[in-house]
């Protein structure tokens, strides 16, 4: 814990009267995650000196977070993504190796009942004339490089306009999502478009936040994956475009170094080898 | 700040990818703030090793306390309240000396537009009949024990049946609250009925949360009291009645050792002695 040099003798008696209380939770976790919280929440106001009319700002901010919520759309995810705490939660969870593929968040448009398409199908059910087009393969493995055969691999991304299905009425409810299953050799494939960079919302509390931190409410450009298959733990993680632009400011702190992919041009479309590395179960 | 050891080096590099984006913040207080905010939000993930379904119960907790506010009644300032940062808040902000009186929380049932009332009358305005009478009376002086002339006495407390007028549509909008003015020996004084102890509301989101920490509800049996003069530094506090059993588990941390007081009792009432101690203007 925290040695907070700023902190007087009052704020450390106040401090220990409120982790004394702590002390009587019976559940053994909620005491473990609580006494943290109460320690981290005092040293975070003694550290910074937090003056009333902040503190009134802060209790501001967060209630308007709560009204701004709603079930389809919660605002205090948001800001828990744009703090990277949701990342972190993912990271922390997975407890993966370098050597697999790394979790990153599922964000909102995860969708349980994508259909099931066959090997190198498009996922495109509402046409985008024009668009370029993506043809997405690689192999699912174990740690020890062995292809791991039928494994779901569940996709799901966000049309040319930045938006998913779930945004845009003009879409078909299937629209950019669909589960494949991985071959003897541990291969798929699939078609689709190109995806784009796109923000995330910035009309509720949140938007101004990052306004006053100079932050890109961009997304790094990818496409979502699930894949699971018995015996290893599943993944959720993201395809990045290496030439996307906003890759190091990636708005939700999504993006990892093994997940960035140069596409590959062919002959009127792209071309991406994502292979995917699994964990054993735990 | 922290070095929590359970830091993986994944984790260390999402909290650094966080912090660089902080940096950018052009406000040199908002960057001070998120700095150390971002640090102790993933110093607590990290240290508790936070799991998925643990950070969606806080994310939806947190929801609820924000839907569950309103204009008169806001339940982060209650959550605040129970976790010591008001406290704290009000702690910081002060900087007070051992030899001063020390600052307190607010609280929520203050209103600007107390009557103004004459030296020892009563803040009884809705009778209560057969209610022990507690007579206060005490000096206002400064750090040198010099009496303070001429400042003023807020005093507001709850009626005995637990509730502030707010509360109570019985009681008059001007019941159990005045304004006092000090004589030139910096004396006041004035009559009201023994104080009781009372919960903090439950009935939110904030009251599960207390349940499961086996927290009492309960308030420490007190009188609230601003006393400001010119040239000194306004101070916020309370009088707690020292035969109240609730002094340890004062729900919202208020209590201190100097501000507790053993009423005398005379012929037919109770009295209090109460002085008050101001620091000079910052």
């Amino acid at each position: 814990m925290t040695q907070v040099e700023t902190r007087t003798e009052a704020e450390t008696q106040l401090l220990d009267a409120v982790l004394a209380t702590v002390k009587s939770t019976p559940n053994d976790r909620l005491r473990e995650v609580m006494t943290s919280l109460v320690h981290h929440l005092h040293d975070f106001a003694s550290e910074v000196q937090l003056t009333q009319a902040e503190w009134l700002m802060g209790i501001n901010f967060l209630t308007a977070v709560g009204k701004f919520s709603t079930d389809e759309r919660n605002e205090f995810i948001l800001l828990s993504d744009v703090l990277g705490l949701s990342s972190l939660v993912e990271t922390v969870g997975f407890g993966g190796t370098d050597e697999a593929t790394a979790n990153t968040v599922l964000g909102p448009f995860w969708q349980p009942d994508s259909p099931h398409r066959a090997a190198g199908a498009s996922i495109v059910d509402t046409p985008d004339p024009g668009a370029p087009v993506l043809k997405v393969s690689g192999v699912v493995k174990d740690l020890d490089g062995r292809p791991v055969a039928n494994a779901s691999v569940d996709v799901w991304m966000a049309a040319r306009n930045g938006l998913y299905w779930q945004q845009d009425p003009k879409q078909a409810r299937t629209n950019l999502r669909g589960v494949f299953h991985t071959d003897a050799e541990g291969r798929y494939s699939f078609e689709t478009v190109r995806p784009v960079s796109y923000p995330v919302p910035t009309d509720g509390p949140v938007g101004p936040l990052m306004d006053a931190m100079n932050r890109s409410p961009m997304r790094a450009t990818h496409i979502h994956f699930i894949v699971k298959a018995p015996g290893y733990q599943t993944v959720t993680t993201h395809l990045f475009d290496s030439e996307c632009p906003y890759l190091e400011t990636d708005a939700v702190f999504s993006v990892r170094e093994s997940l960035i992919l140069t596409f590959g041009k062919e002959d009127g479309y792209y071309t991406a080898n994502f292979d995917i590395t699994l964990m054993p179960a735990k």
